[in-house]
């Protein structure tokens, strides 16, 4: 028996700050798709959600995603289409959780990185602890642009510290960001 | 006082198999330079060299690396600048190994990671406790292509087991894998 996937990743493309802190939909990345993808297949996430509302982006997502499924792609290279079987699109953060509520009859927990400390903090091994049981569905949340506004973070269930290494430079890209996260919270030791 | 970093990586675009192992040289991937300079720069590495003979290639590397050091790039965005400092091209693992014994005065001991059981292998936490004690240079080999040749493995002074979650699949990019080790040997826990 296949242990059934509680855990999601959502790859926000809205709403998101630019540089100056306005809130904007960023452009996808070719790049994040395969990359997380392969990461969200080696760790046994569940489903891979990139979140844009804008319909042009939509279509170029579907285009290079059919590519890799059903196109050349996917008698060149097997093993990126079943990475990239995992990823779909959504309109919106509230989309993605109510197609997850769909599954479980559970609404997910959300989960974010922040460097600010809140009382919804939680260490990585507490949160490894906790996707084990199983019983909930969890939806780690990664941000694109220059971060996930505010009104995302504090609507979210959880927070995990960042990635920081013992220095003063922490700019990870997300594609690193969420490979050690789910490392941390799904890999074998 | 900073702590004097001894800790390397090598992207080898050569000597590595192709899909149908003959030994190429793979072709530069802008994505890998950014990615993996700026997990490099997060984690405290030394430096970070992109390996490969050839010519147009290396050309091809400087261009990309001064656009962000010292042309728009740099000004557009100075974190990046700050990673992509760390960058140095080399023609093979051999001048690699020769740059970082010509500032320790010692050779650096080189790690892979492989699949199969060495007795050379070692796990992550002892590598990490290792690399703490801070004497002895360390040099960490990343592999493009179908991964490195069976010489350059059989060479290497220790191999670390490949980063697995627990499912059949384990087709993790090359900057996911990379920031994956380095979290597992230098994160902030």
């Amino acid at each position: 028996m296949t242990k059934r996937a509680n855990i999601y990743l959502a790859l926000l493309h809205y709403p998101v700050y630019d540089k100056n802190e306005r809130v904007v939909s960023t452009a996808l990345t070719n790049l994040d798709i395969h990359d997380i993808a392969r990461t969200a297949k080696t760790f046994g996430v569940g489903k891979y959600y990139l979140v844009t509302p804008l319909r042009k982006q939509q279509i170029l997502a579907k285009r290079i995603l059919s590519h890799w499924r059903s196109g050349f792609g996917a008698q060149y290279n097997p093993k990126r289409k079943e990475a990239l079987e995992l990823v779909a699109i959504s309109d919106s953060l509230n989309d993605v959780c109510k197609d997850i509520h769909s599954h479980w009859g559970l609404k997910p927990k959300t989960v974010i990185t922040d460097a600010k400390v809140f009382k919804r903090s939680i260490g990585y091994l507490d949160l490894r602890k906790l996707i084990k049981e199983g019983s909930q569905p969890y939806l780690l949340l990664l941000g694109t642009g220059w971060g996930v506004t505010n009104d995302v973070i504090n609507d979210s269930d959880y927070v995990l510290a960042p990635i920081r290494g013992d220095t003063q430079y922490y700019h990870l890209s997300v594609r690193s960001a969420a490979a050690i996260i789910l490392d941390r919270l799904l890999g074998m030791k």
